[in-house]
């Protein structure tokens, strides 16, 4: 059992219990359209490209701000050693590089977009671990966990600031404008993560109110991500908001994704425990999806999260005792409807390309990183 | 000896204990050049202008955040029923609105300006209330202690970010560089709060080191709102950075004054604690002044204060033993000294407003805000 659930992947799933044909193949556009795009060399442009002036960033930080903000982004350990940490997929830069290039300016035009966007991203993460006392992320120690809850809350302010700082001295009309819509991702974060915490207290939460919650806290910056590049090479409003519209709806691809890994991922890859959002009862969408079905197992879910909610002890469940949770939340339907529906914004977001004129040659890489995202095993 | 405490003012003591002469009239500015202003009407325009602007802007937080930055402003009381809270002296939102007429414009023009800096000021409060434990602010529960920790991030995070909306979305020229002048002072109060907290854990801190994250913390956002306004109307570099140097100075005016009521000012006016600095252990001017000044108090006084950091007992301390300490710092010249870099501070301010042009009743008013903030008993 085990063994087979380290080996699922949501994107083959073998059960279809509300009468779906579940595709044991990659989406359509992967097959079609997929040109030779070599992902990733993409994200490696990306990383290359935004690592030096994000470092340069956090150097201007007042100690020791700056050391707490190098241990965060895995460039030191705890105790001010040098290491090469897990920086992540890197998703994001490659995609704000990327969409400097729909203007045709060259990729570097997008780099301060790309890091104000690493920054933004990293504000969150720094509060939402202490939010949500989140002890352990990529592997580490969390910030509050290691300098403090009062170094979070600061560092995490000081790179809210930093991003719009590092945008706003470009001094240039794009700069402004890249500027607010990256304020307003910021916003949207903060509604999201607001969102979350007020549903962790609440019995039901319905599928709309969680993908409204998912659209700010992921979708909204991955679409600031995507067209930012874009505004500082001089975009229009309306290419600005499609690529937008792409990046919104590939971040709730990306969510749902990221949401089957929660509970059915490979811990190994996600370096997150087993279960690790039953652990937490997150109100995922495979959860709400499966609460919201009916049916058997559906009422059954909801009876024994019901009890799990009252419970001090969820820390101290057996694998079998998570196993069985995550069972019934695939027979009602909440791991199917999941995948679907990663699928379908994935295909949402293809289509917001098609309503704006771009290089083919850049039209090819958006559609590769889109596949990538929702293909990915952690 | 309570009494006559209560009565002493910064500005007129009668004690020089480093052979100053003290004087016991405002400074030369006030007599020689004070203008028929009405600085209580000035603080009233701002008010009135700022306020509708700020409620609407509030309104726009998601659920709960709203609520509990209403109930951070005064507007609710921890129930949610309409309360007339405290808004503060406005200092900021008048100084604001005035700068805009510097440059001829209606002091409408300084508004965005004004919201946006009483939206950075109050993010900082709410976090650093957090950071700092502290459970009252304006003579009620500050928010992470009637909310919740959460909430005063959360909330705190959200003035930041629409701070930084309310004036981008001008979407004009001026509007980006008010609000990179904004993210600058941005910056500095989240430095100098770094500093205040790193402090703590010392035990010497210079009287440059306190100046310094004094002009972090007081200084850097006064000067913002000295300069927002005219920033807004259309003004040079060189007219808002000497705006700005008015505004840092006249912030650190301010903090002397501060950190003298701070230590001998009125509860019922101040709405704090007697001798409030001192129960904090807090590194203030007059207390590093004291320290650095030499002689037989200042030596007395480190042994003393040496001990008090290793005391876990210091809230159950007598009136005494704080008026001891007290006694100490001012025979150190501690208190003095202070009252004199206030001074020194504001004449500085008032030198920076002879480098520009502006209207005659415009200066006339700024040196009247000046000549208030020097004054003030709270």
């Amino acid at each position: 059992m085990l063994n087979e659930r380290r080996e699922a992947d949501p994107r083959t799933s073998r059960t279809a219990t509300r009468g779906e044909t579940v595709p044991t193949v990659p989406p359509a556009s992967t097959a079609a359209r997929e040109p030779a795009v070599d992902v990733t060399a993409l994200l490696e442009r990306g990383r290359t490209l935004a690592t030096p002036v994000l470092r340069a960033a956090i150097d201007r930080l007042a100690p020791p701000m700056d050391t707490v903000a190098a241990y965060h982004f895995g460039w030191i350990d705890a105790e001010g050693r040098p290491a090469d940490g897990d920086g992540g997929k890197a998703v994001r830069p490659a995609l704000a590089v990327l969409s400097a290039e729909v203007t045709e300016a060259v990729p570097e035009t997008g780099v301060p977009g790309a890091v104000a966007v690493e920054l933004v991203h990293n504000f969150s993460l720094l509060h939402d671990d202490l939010m949500d006392g989140d002890e352990q992320r990529r592997h580490r120690g969390t910030v509050w966990k290691v300098h403090g809850p009062a170094q979070a809350i600061l560092v995490g302010d000081a790179l809210m600031a930093l991003a719009n700082e590092i945008l706003l001295e470009l001094g240039t009309v794009e700069a402004g404008r890249a500027t607010r819509r990256l304020t307003r991702a910021t916003r949207a974060l903060i509604d999201g993560q607001a969102q979350d915490i007020s549903y962790e207290h609440r019995d039901r939460v319905s599928v709309e109110e969680c993908l409204e919650m998912e659209g700010n806290k992921t979708g909204a910056l991955l679409a600031c991500a995507c067209s930012i590049g874009a505004v500082l090479g001089g975009a229009d409003d309306h290419t600005a908001d499609m690529l937008e519209k792409y990046g919104y709806h590939l971040g709730l691809a990306f969510q749902a994704v990221d949401d089957l890994l929660g509970i059915w991922g490979d811990p190994e890859a996600t370096g997150k425990q087993t279960w690790s959002d039953l652990r937490q009862r997150k109100k995922s969408l495979p959860v709400v999806a499966a609460l919201a079905a009916g049916g058997r197992a559906s009422e059954r879910l909801g009876e024994i999260l019901a009890a799990d909610a009252k419970s001090s002890d969820i820390e101290n469940f057996s694998e079998e005792e998570f196993a069985a949770r995550a069972a019934l939340i695939e027979e009602a339907g909440g791991r199917d409807w999941t995948a679907e529906e990663s699928r379908r914004q994935h295909r949402i977001a293809l289509d917001a390309l098609d309503e704006i004129r771009m290089p083919d040659r850049v039209r090819d890489q958006f559609v590769a990183l889109a596949d990538f995202v929702v293909v990915r095993k952690r």
